[in-house]
């Protein structure tokens, strides 16, 4: 009869042999946590190892990511598709075993971890979807969502500021699926945390209204069970578990130090660590009936199976709610959504609204969102100035919506909570999220908006206030090098639409990104209706198209614009075309799709003979020098802004015709 | 004989005015934190408004600072150089009453508030830097450092992430003289802030170690003195009073409500106001019995006086101490700065080290620390790693280090508050602040950086591990669209040094950066050294410089790198050589100094006629086409990185000799 501990030193030993194998990584954590979540794994996590994406599976995420060896060691215990050659490559080039969990490399990896903190938030994300998706589907006698969510974090993630966002919504929305289990070690990179983090963590969790359970002894998993039963036996609120733990656990020498965390323990300490453990075999050798006890298939399948009658007996009584639940989890949009959205763009071509892009955003919502169950949105408290609450919007979070179509999150001032919760919702599954802020406080979710694009999430991030356009909030609100520094994310999109049409097509692009998140920029001010014939409206969707060429001559120069500067570059046009001068305009809302269009189209819309070319954007001017190379001009922003009325500020910065003219007439060579 | 309530009334009055004139801002604050704002200002605020940078004045913070009109106000009131004019002028281009306060326009504003939860954190690094600079130069009998620091802040600064921070490290530093007045309105933006902002906060705060004073009510003057009195009555906590207001108190149909907080009220609400507020004077008009009972001219120089009385003692009783503190306040370098940091860099050329850039860093840093006794340094979490803690460095934020040399702080993993407490460390005056992280991380940091660049403040930024370089963590630690994004901040400087002696240059030019911000971004792998004439090295400091010409001919192509690619560059230039290919190298360890340079000089370097031109950074590709235009090459990154030993990873993204070979015989032509 194998003991509890010795499945867990299972765990430790494989971090062990991994780390010193790659020689790199960290092995304190999982063996600090290994008797913690061979309880949890073993006693409680509800999942399928053959079917890592069963919808109602439990949910498990690792704040610390950087305990990655932990993750894996569990996946291939229990009998996911990690064999141990990936564990013996742990951190190599092409192995499914990164230095950080990733989800889109490790079937059973939940998402992506390692920046401190986002995880836990990624988990609010996920018990939030879980308690949306259930008022959205459960019916009476049918709980087909019920499942929990574990997050394991240490001191780190706790000295985040997200981890204050996150745990003060979580309790506002008495999550009570969700159960945090604390690393207390008392050890971060720097040593013994006493001089640096000497928060009462168990009050500062009860001042945001969770159940804390305190003091549970980490290495002993009577206690930890006790203490998991406890969480989960309650369901009004979140509960944070509070367990002591060695870092490095049987270490003898390095245990219960900073040498433990975040390096190889070296041949030495491992053999005297193999002794101390009582563990007798050999690097990467698990005995078979260690294997037995650790394997989840079985049990996994069974899982499964009866989530699986259950839904069939759901399927029944509620086929349409069942077919469109697995619409919902299979992340399809709804058999309407191309011909409703494309209609709907094509009317406001013809009818021309001349509004806000903020504006034509929630048009946009008010017009897709009833074709759109799974759109949950929110605003870090500004909803009013963002214009992300649509006719349909309803409260989701609380209590206070109960009536099982809550589609809105009040998120609070917190950008960077909200944007990482947005991760969990999209990770979860049957769900959409959008969040909104002013495009300069983008800033503080920054990273979030990061891990959008490399989890890859389907997320959507809609920024407004989007330039100098702000005006009288002055320069701590107006953004200048956001927008291009988003850009600069890899897998990232970014739209900045021109007018109603394109903010409805930026909508329609982002929704459609399957897997994979897009920014969505919008202005305060109202913006000019564009011609369009039905050709270059279809062409938005590239990118970048040719809005207005010269009738009757080949043009000169190329004007390249975005957003509120299109309308700018169209009355410079037309002003040129009065004195003689041909010009194309080229608006360009989404440079990332327009780069990735084949070369004919772009050198259609950009064609290499013509290199008297300006760019004309309020924001960072470098940034177009990719479009305009060094012959070309910009017309764009080096500075901060100001605090003034809007059209005092686009005079003041040059943002009018005459300097738009000028720059075309300075590189017609 | 004017009330208190009548002296708050004038604030009042001047915010409804000025929202009104301006057609916007944010009467709501103002109007609820009147009454508070009066008691501190006119009970226990020390200042001078004759001389609004005194050393020992009481530093004075608006984190919530949407409220601007409450500070131009007071500023006004009690007798700084705001004239009515510019009250009349708020939100008007080129007037000194910016929509939030800015402390580089407006005289008596001690740093730009706005993007919430900021100002607490200067604020914290305002009382840190007093209490370092107390145990740097206070001596028995001589206390000449002694003064408070007094914060406002909202709802929306509770609940942003930073106020955890900087919250928990204040309680963590025993900061007893920092004073937090949070106004406890119960409205944000969306409306009543129950749906989304349940915290108990004065538990939160308890559980950082703070003292709590809880339910005052803001609009009693007598209560809000002895809550003021009782927070600076004790030493050894910071204070948070937890304030009761209504927001846009006196405004009949507004008042309580979101309506107040950020739109003019109107002329008939504002009529409706005065006549309960009983307030009988036209707009922008103030009594002359009201002015006088603001005026703080007379006592403000006797506050002073006596300061500089003291002061005179000091400077008799330690007079080469008396003579730092005024250098060290008025922000100049050594008299030995000069000489000795060239020197170091002159004996760096001859000795040619190679090690890490972040290891080159910490050399620096035991090279010119025990030059600069007003540098303080931190990382968050990381010290190891960023190598920022030298020979000298020595606890200054706990009660470890009482030896008064204290100049090191240990800052948790919180990236973002370390951040904004350095740019308060700078504007107290008196140190030289450098923080550290992963370059990765900087996302978290990410608009305090910003800030560092607007306010301006001289905070030196280290950030290591900067690229695919970092190895094995992964893409979630390794940076790639980072650097392009700092650059992109206006009014920032960041360099990226290839060897030891490039990174004290940039240790030099970001210590010589007078008032403003730099970015240092230091590598985790060894590099090579360069070789450079005396004149290579001085021109380093011109952000970019011929590194290396063909001997006896003309250059067909230009190679421009920056950090670890340049050795690269190096590399592929020899290489190209042996071929006949002859290629300049271009070191550009700091594009924006670089940028600022005379034209000549550019053109020197990067001359018009060689348009041949491939860059080499392990970055964001499309930042060098400010560069290399439509015509050059990037060896750049576009994607995500890897997990992976590093050597692989320049391997697998093209990072090669042969790579940088192919791209420069493509453009030439």
């Amino acid at each position: 009869m194998t003991t509890r501990r010795e499945l867990a030193n299972a765990v430790r030993a494989l971090a062990m042999d991994a780390v010193e194998a790659a020689k790199s990584g960290h092995p304190g954590m999982p063996m600090g946590m290994a008797d913690i979540a061979e309880v949890l794994w073993n006693d409680f996590l509800q999942f399928n190892p053959a079917n890592p994406k069963w919808a109602n599976r439990d949910r498990f995420v690792l704040s610390n990511g950087h305990g990655s060896m932990l993750q894996y060691a569990l996946l291939h215990l229990t009998g996911f598709d990690l064999p141990m050659d990936q564990l013996k490559h742990f951190r190599q080039l092409h192995s499914k075993t990164a230095g950080h969990p990733e989800a889109s490399e490790t079937p059973g990896v939940e998402t992506t971890t390692g920046p401190l903190g986002q995880g836990l938030a990624n988990a609010v994300g996920f018990a939030l979807a879980e308690k949306v998706l259930a008022a959205h589907f459960n019916r009476a006698g049918h709980d087909i969502v019920d499942h929990h969510t574990y997050v394991f974090l240490g001191d780190g993630c706790l000295m985040e500021g997200i981890s204050h966002e996150v745990a003060s919504l979580a309790g506002t929305w008495q999550l009570g699926k969700l159960v945090a289990i604390y690393d207390d070690n008392g050890i971060s990179i720097d040593g013994e945390v006493h001089g640096w983090f000497t928060d009462n963590t168990p009050a500062r969790f009860e001042a945001y209204g969770w159940n804390v359970i305190r003091g549970v002894d980490g290495h002993d998993a009577e206690a930890v069970k006790k203490a998991i039963a406890a969480a989960t036996a309650q369901s009004d609120k979140p509960t944070l578990i509070c367990a002591k733990t060695i870092i490095g656990f049987g270490a003898p020498h390095k245990q219960g130090k900073e040498e433990s965390h975040g390096a190889p323990l070296g041949k030495e300490e491992i053999a005297a660590a193999r002794a101390q453990l009582g563990w007798n075999h050999a690097p990467f050798e698990i005995p078979a009936e260690i294997y037995a006890a650790w394997d989840h298939k079985k049990a996994g399948a069974e899982h499964e199976q009866v989530w699986n009658d259950a839904f069939a007996k759901y399927a029944a009584a509620h086929p349409e709610l069942a077919a469109e639940f697995k619409r919902r989890l299979a992340g399809e949009l709804p058999a309407d959504w191309a011909a409703k959205s494309q209609a709907y763009i094509a009317k406001l071509q013809a009818e021309g609204p001349e509004v806000a892009s903020r504006k034509a955003s929630q048009m946009s919502l008010d017009a897709f969102g009833p074709l759109l169950p799974e759109l949950i949105g929110g605003s870090a408290d500004l909803a009013g100035s963002n214009l992300t609450k649509w006719k349909g919007s309803l409260d989701a979070a609380t209590g206070n919506s109960a009536d099982g179509k809550g589609n809105y999150v009040y998120y609070g001032v917190r950008e960077f909570g909200m944007t990482a919760i947005a991760n969990g919702l999209a990770l979860h599954g049957g769900f959409i999220p959008y969040d909104a802020t002013f495009l300069v406080f983008s800033d503080y979710a920054r990273n979030a908006a990061r891990m959008s694009a490399l989890i890859p999430a389907h997320a959507i991030h809609v920024y407004t206030h989007d330039s100098i356009g702000l005006g009288e909030d002055g320069p701590t609100h107006q953004p200048v090098e956001h927008m291009a520094s988003l850009r600069y994310i890899p897998n990232n999109q970014l739209w900045r639409p021109c007018d109603a049409v394109e903010s409805a097509a930026s909508w329609k692009a982002a929704i459609e990104r399957k897997g994979a998140p897009s920014c969505l920029i919008f202005s305060r001010q109202n913006l000019k209706h564009q011609q369009r014939s039905e050709q270059q409206v279809a062409d938005i969707m590239r990118g970048g198209y040719v809005l207005s060429d010269p009738l009757d001559t080949k043009f000169q120069a190329i004007l390249v614009a975005t957003g509120s500067e299109v309308e700018l570059a169209m009355e410079a046009m037309r002003a040129l075309a009065q004195q003689g001068v041909a010009v194309r305009v080229v608006s360009m809302p989404c440079t990332e799709v327009f780069d990735a269009q084949p070369l004919e189209y772009r050198e259609g819309v950009l064609p290499g003979w013509c290199r008297a070319r300006v760019a004309v954007e309020a924001a960072t001017a470098d940034f177009w020098r990719k479009y305009v190379g060094l012959d070309g001009e910009v017309v764009g922003m080096t500075t901060f802004g100001a605090s003034a009325p809007a059209p005092q500020l686009f005079e003041h910065f040059g943002f009018t015709v005459a300097h738009v003219i000028d720059a075309v007439k300075r590189v017609i060579r």
